[in-house]
């Protein structure tokens, strides 16, 4: 049995095609601290983040995802990965390193997405302004924009939920914790995790049946209050909602989902629950049970069921940019 | 000029053609207590209410409003209000009293809903098992169901919303706070109040042009938090959700809106803003204002816009009809 | 009845001997705007305040209280309420105007608290950087720092309580909702207010039996979790806590109270209950019950009981210089 | 490494000399479902607790702690627990089962407090008046109460904190996030974990020098706000309140603690942070910086630090009694 090997998503690497304003959406909306810049690339973090930096933001040509980075557990747990993920015939290969952690090994989803293992990692030491008052917390809470503390997992667009699903759990190690069965017995969603965490990592179908797509990444506030918070906030900086504050029937979790200007989603999320059994089978649902929309009977908006970066449809395209337009040029 | 002399939305009487699950829904969902039953009615009242009652359930054929009670700050105001509602000929006339309150000056608003006013009360002497611990509130918080605090505001559709605001800012006194004014110059909303509470009194057109006809009440909890917990609670119980949590733009109210089993449709509110100018002109939003949804640009729920009580149109029946039948029989 | 000639409380002078530390305090901190600077002083405002401020900050050499300004309803009112304090024997007399507002009447409570009433005003117009999306909101939510709404009440020392507050009533208007009275009879404490609100001026008793003095003032936030949010970050700029978040037993409020910089205390406030009674009779605390803490058993921190600005004691000084020294130099 | 074998808290049997008196508490008070009952236990659930029950109160002379089970994550875990336990000098030996779950080791603490392992469970499955809506949930949210979620935590009390720390690192293979070390080197508190979340079993140095004891157990609630509103609604029902709401410094949960009838500490908890770092270092807090009260700088209150159960001290015996008076019987 694999689980354990791996600790958490590490980081996220994001594409944008329009770096500046993307910046500015992280640090000044979501209050998130620019640590490191190099190349084409911003390292970025929120308060509660150990590791230097959770999200880094690189400039590209179309948004999407560059990489999704997990930590394992030892040196010797990522060697065991790192051997299942060759055996499985989806190794690409090891890094030296990147900003923040050592050697790391590349390798590929079923559906294409770049993702990365490592273990050596450096611990976050913060500057004197950001150096907090309680000891127990990596930074300082800055209280800037929705202040959020930290990534808290990845919504990655598949061609095939079950193969990706299949390969997260037997060869990752990660548990399988909701999912959706249509009634065709196709699986188009999974709702998978490291922890006790009701998800981390997430596959839903592809509507544009594109491979390698991001739906959104998410990063976490303490309570539903602060997401209600985020939306007062992002409204006034001029950020497109595209899904307003409620509750998720999956996972119970928490949401409001903006456009970040580079034009990929993004979730501040709270709440849901914790799964303690080590024993628990999927909560599966049926399409009927989706019909009736999320937790408080709150309709789920049409581009929620389509869009994601980088756009594969010309429809696509033309809504990217206009949540790419809504916010003002710096 | 009139302000002054009414004090505050005293009470609703709220018509259901299910009484016995209408109690239940007040009761065990929005945590009210029934403080007395007389005949066909039963009194209902929040924790916070320093009255009797705020509500009076009454048994009927069709949902709807039977009358809305204002209480007059003192003797002399009630006589100013009685003396100026009989010059703009829309009197009735007194009636004797009805429980907890002394006697009553019966009348009509433009569009032909009862009002009452009156200004004798009887305070709520809470018995032993609801006494509260802190002297300075009426009763005792017991948590129960969404645990509503006290009757907030009323909303009324209206064939002609002008004339009924002109009547109650000219002739009641009430401030006319914020208001929706139509590209043609038609007002088509008004938001009320006697206090620095952003409303209490709210006119809407009735997009069936009937006469008399409620759009909702409003119970108030004392944070978006309670809100949210509401809507929780609400599925539970299997109480019908029209409009999920989210917020208002127009006096940005924090909202739920649910129907209670006799097809009338209720609000559990908190938030908005206090309107401490008294020299406020109103905030008029236009056509193009309002097509942009709610303050997080969440689109307006389509029932929103035309369904009120009692029923004025073979649909509103067929829509009320299976709000009716979601809660199941006690 | 001089009830409703004053709307509501307009702003507050406070003086300081640290004002740029000071301003400093209500900008990052509070995260209130400074609208404009005139002499030695900064004129600051929260989001919600209709007027271009609520804070007049002048640098002093000891802190405490510059004067508080009260709005009238209309002209008249201004000037049936001067009569009757003129009539009382406790008028100074006119003042041409001061920023933001026009003529204003200055006259001292019978403690010798400087009070000014005035009516014109200029309505807040923001500069497009704060431009609000919701046109119903004055200001733009910045979301910097404790982000208060506006200014709430005010919290004045006397020496004779029952004095001031039959001025107040009697005088000005206000009415009695609370109030504290020891067994031997002596009124040491009145929460009063001009609005439904639980209280907008209150009067408590001065343990070093000085006059003049300032307890506090106090700023709203919309919800309790907003309270304890500014607690997490005010301990990260290094604000001195003297009462933690917690519930007054009179008014039901939510509180925080700190030191600003310059030595006066405080508030951040939310909560509490409205008081719709046109007739409601004051709720009178005994001692006994005072006794118990405040609403959830928790006792009153020693300085609340006699520290206030100007100190008038050296213990008084001794425990400011310690707060003004907690916050560092700019 | 032993990391991994041990899933989670499972329940904690509670002893108490008022039987009917703690079940109301936890039934009405704290909003729990009475699941069984036998003999002389009542065993009671959180609606998110996903086994049949997570406390066990049973019927003693005095208050205190009967045991606290851990639910191994699969029977070759167990196993290989109990080896080590039995390697350690600690086990007692194997129980038959208990209602709702298999087989379970019984074995000590280096203090003497019982504890049993076991891994097969029943899961729960809920009446039909309790079935919920979501069906991720394994209950009906009922509202009742404080409507607790799930039992969080249990701290004890040791002799020597740094033995059972130790026993509880390398024999069951906790994690330890953080603790308190005093000046002379004694470690005086342990906070440990079985997953992300960061404490699920916490040490404290015994005042009393007293072995077996119980500081407290702690359940979960969402949000910071339930937690307030659970001191508002405890109040009503007479439940005597040792520490209101406030914020730790360690692991930053927001608390409540309570006094039940029988005498035992109980905490309402939420909020804190996650550890997601598996080379994350103990953070080890000083007797100087405990010295500075709570994360608002709030103090400790003095029965804290001395009062546990069973009483130990004729002082705690006196302190208990009251405790007990304070909620009236039935």
């Amino acid at each position: 049995m694999s689980f354990g090997d791996l600790a958490h998503l590490g980081h996220v690497e994001l594409l944008t095609p329009e770096p500046e304003r993307s910046v500015r959406f992280f640090v000044d909306g979501l209050g998130m601290e620019a640590e490191a810049a190099d190349g084409q690339s911003v390292f970025l973090r929120g308060y509660g983040d150990y590791q230097r930096y959770s999200l880094k933001l690189t400039e590209a040509e179309e948004p999407g995802l560059g990489h999704l980075a997990i930590r394992a557990r030892s040196p010797e747990a990522l060697e065991r990965r790192v051997a299942a993920i060759e055996a499985a015939g989806r190794g690409i290969g090891w890094i030296e390193s990147d900003l923040g952690h050592g050697r790391a090994y590349r390798f590929t989803d079923p559906d294409g997405h770049v993702f990365e293992l490592y273990h050596e990692v450096e611990q976050y030491e913060p500057p004197e302004h950001l150096r907090p008052v309680l000891r127990n917390q990596p930074q300082r809470f800055t209280g800037r924009g929705a202040a959020v503390n930290r990534l808290d997992h990845v919504n990655l667009l598949a061609v095939d939920v079950a193969d990706c699903r299949t390969f997260a759990t037997d060869v990752l190690g990660y548990r399988h914790y909701e999912g959706i069965v249509l009634d065709d017995g196709t699986e188009s969603g999974a709702w998978l995790s490291l922890s006790i965490a009701a998800h981390e990592l997430i596959y839903v179908a592809d509507a544009r049946h594109a491979r390698g797509r991001l739906h959104h990444i998410a990063f976490w506030v303490d309570t539903r209050e602060e997401v209600l918070r985020a939306a007062d906030l992002l409204i006034e900086h001029l950020v497109p909602i595209e899904f307003a504050p409620s509750k998720h029937t999956i996972s119970q979790g928490f949401f409001l989902y903006v456009f970040e200007p580079g034009g990929n989603r993004v979730e501040i999320t709270s709440g849901g629950y914790f799964v303690y059994d080590p024993e628990r089978e999927p909560v599966l649902w049926t399409q009927a049970e989706r019909s009736r929309g999320q937790a408080w009977e709150v309709e789920t908006v049409e581009s929620f069921h389509y869009y994601g970066t980088p756009p594969a449809h010309e429809d696509d395209r033309a809504y990217a940019a206009r949540s790419r337009e809504a916010m003002p040029k710096p």
